[in-house]
């Protein structure tokens, strides 16, 4: 593998590369997203060695949206253990178009973690078993990206609530099945905000690291999660992290990600690192086209599916 | 990692444990399955080092039943190209238990080549491309495990004509979609025929070795496929190989798999071997409960997950 | 057919032939509906000529529920006329117990006005189209039925909002298509209110006699509705009006009828006049035996089928 | 009512009206009937007196398709009795573009007899139970209207069966379920068959007048089926008949009616009398645009609707 010092040029001709791609449009459900500029594009790779390399915009803080499934999920099954599994499946879902039809048909039990209706069950165990589940989790993030001043854009999480009559759909219906114990309108706002953090690909990349690296920080040395945590989530994002593309980008990349419509997407290289990118402009299946033009090209260069 | 000397005991002891789990159901669909004695029980690794390690019943063939998908796609995928991929998507499917469902939402386009639909649609290939298309498998199946008399048994293909309704319905749906082209009935009678093959557990590690081996058969020395087919087979097994259990599979193993009702499962290990395993009676989600058991222990003992 | 005059000793021999009925069971989703007591049976026919012939508890109110359905539907057709077609449908709506299903294929159009969804619309267009739509429609139906003390129970009210999670997600997926314009709290809150309206036989059959006499009030010869929007109320009663047992309602009494959770049945026989049936226990489909049994059993007695 | 004397201008001036219409294009999945000359347009009225009442191609058979289902469930249910219902229900069955998606939750129970899969399934009981299932409905179609010479389009008959991949799904994906006892093959061929039979309007509505007289022919005075039989069968047809139109054409019409895609129509007017009428260009539904107009129309003249 490339030995870290010499990335730079690297990730360099993979953005440029990337910028040639004019595919895709940003996400334009809210105007909080709407009006956040197309032509940013960042690049980092995070090696388990502690090198952080990035090229482009990798100190700009952009909206993480899906993204943050994964820390609400880390979250959960940090306080449930095994009985998160009997509220939230771990299979690929299929049909992303209808996940309310899934809903419907599994009895309010959604498929996985990494699609809204199960990061919304997650959000009613978080806000069930904190009595701080915002503080909770954002404590959480800054300490795994050694950043403190990680925060949350309070206009997109007003405007995700103003926007948000699916997932509010999709939580109703797993209240009148049995399957969301606090109130409603309080999982629907804790989930909300948490779409809303902004982080920049360095806090990404830095803060997922321990993925990578058998649930252990690389920075810090501290365990974040067991080893086989880490795999878990690792398996998740390999079947379900990148909506109705997540065989695709397995068949065509071969690596654990999640993809946020803020147009950030995280790529996890077990043993080797973490790699993050950032371009708003979405495909068809709301993620980053660009984005996953760099890391595909970044994989594909170094050799590193996991398969 | 146990280097290959090592591992018979390991395996012995494994295969001791697994036959403790009574879970599970022979086959009973077709009476050619349903006779199969249940406690067969076979465990089998072959690693890159051309070594093949053996216990139980790892000498007695039996139907590998969807383990021939893998076959079938690979000479779909070597006659078609991409192509292939505009009759096909490789992506999970979800709900298993309506794959017709899904079929008439996505136009008779199969999401993976993994379900029954998908292999129907890859037996239509076949069909269409080869003058003969079972011999065609047949050979590459003989040369793949080196081994000449690998046969097809005939009751239970004859038996899954009679019993085979549901695909009938899948492959007329399909063609009422414009997405099969040869005569359906023939098409039907290769997919019956191909999922009659019979082979061991040892046949079966020794012939997807080269999954294991970026494309090369360690024994031969020859390149199979690309060592980019090779990780995109690898991936759709690990996102579509086990059922409506491929998701808690990779959280649990990690491993790309594909199962048959016949009881048989395969695991690929990349750089390191192939994992075969072999007892009849299956779980409620079609998976052989000791042959899934097997391979759980040995990945877990050996720390094999990919992620 | 039989002249009124001798329907009292009809009607009580049908009475007791229901109490003989030991289907059922008393809806329990809400504790103010649970608490009614079972054996409460009433039948009432309002004839053309102006006579009402009761027995049983026909001065008892009870809970209409999906009955309201109808008078919301009168109102908003004044309202709205033509227009209203365009936000929801006219059609039977098959699978009941998937209505969310079937929302979300047709991208939050409802089947037609006598399911939930559709009602929820329903609702939508009252709350937006009237500046107090609840006493709009209160006064209206106080004013059909010629009885000013006509009220609705809170208790019911209160409990069907907190009970109603499923109907939530309703309202909330058809926002999310945009079909909802006022405030989603603001049209459920209407939507239960009206489910909670309490009237006894006597008064729904009096209320809805102007359906069988083209549209006229048979008491104070106003005309209510135009002749064919009476028709066309039958025609979604006859299609939609009895859940999931509308076929078989039609297929064995063949009369435009709507039910309710509260065990109301109403049954309009064209030209001759309103048959309205009450008992609690209700069967699997969520129609009161007792009322089923005692309309079939009158209309086939006097022949009272449209077909 | 209108003399029946006085019809004949008045159906002479709703054919005129129904030729400005210019929806709709000719069925085109199969040659046989794409053939047909668009220009086409014939309307009987047969009243129970005993007079038929004709305008335009009155004397030209045309392919009669789905209106055939009304003969063939004649025959099922003369010969199964109440049993039938046990293996076809009788609800409507919303969202006809995915028939197969509906057979496949209710478990291969067809929603009822007046879509092609139940009456798939119909024909599945007439090939049971008849040793020769063609014969004995043809004998009875051409006794019940007065006509020896009624035939089968045997290119029709053919071209069906070539393209009628779906309904070969269906059949098989009910046999799945265990509720089709015949051979596939069979049951398909008598189905197309009967498709394909070819009879004028004036033979449809002399054919059915039973069904608008008490299950009575008015021309011979036999009685066909008993007076509750008519009424159930004009129950399916009111909220069956008209495919995905079926509960507006109730809404708009009130008249219970069954439509082909060879551009028929029948509809029955209990104690009055049959309207047939027949144009080949289909709407979007697969309802003759011409048919349905000339019904409606004569409907509203006449003051006809059953609500």
């Amino acid at each position: 593998m490339h030995a870290p010092e010499n990335l730079k040029p690297l990730l360099q001709e993979i953005l440029q590369q990337a910028l040639t791609v004019n595919d895709g449009k940003v996400a334009d459900y809210i105007p909080a997203l709407a009006e956040v500029k197309a032509d940013y594009c960042a690049l980092t790779v995070a090696t388990l060695d502690g090198s952080v390399t990035s090229v482009g915009d990798s100190q700009v803080a952009f909206s993480i949206q899906s993204i943050s499934k994964i820390f609400g999920l880390m979250l959960a099954m940090e306080r449930m253990g095994e009985s998160l599994w009997e509220r939230v499946q771990m299979e690929p879902s299929g049909q992303p178009f209808n996940s309310i039809v899934q809903l419907e048909w599994e009895k309010g039990i959604p498929r996985n973690p990494m699609i809204n209706a199960g990061a919304i069950l997650v959000s009613d165990v978080l806000v069930s078993h904190f009595s701080a589940s915002k503080s909770a989790l954002l404590s959480m993030v800054r300490s795994l990206c050694h950043r403190e001043n990680v925060g949350v854009d309070s206009r997109v999480h007003e405007s995700e609530r103003e926007h948000g009559a699916r997932n509010s759909a999709l939580a109703y219906l797993m209240k009148s099945f049995g399957n969301i114990e606090a109130d409603v309108e309080e999982v629907l706002d804790h989930y909300f905000w948490q779409c809303a953090l902004t982080m920049t690909t360095e806090d990404l990349a830095r803060s997922l690291a321990f993925l990578a690296n058998r649930g252990k920080c690389p920075l810090s040395g501290k365990q974040i999660t067991t080893h086989r945590d880490a795999q878990r989530i690792n398996a998740l994002m390999s079947t379900s992290g990148m909506y109705d593309q997540s065989g695709q980008f397995a068949f065509t990349v071969g690596l654990p990600a999640k993809s946020g419509v803020g147009g950030g997407i995280v790529a996890i290289v077990p043993d080797y690192g973490v790699i993050a990118a950032w371009s708003p402009p979405l495909n068809s299946f709301g993620n980053s086209a660009r984005s996953m033009a760099m890391i595909r090209n970044l994989a594909n260069r170094l050799g590193l599916s996991v398969y």
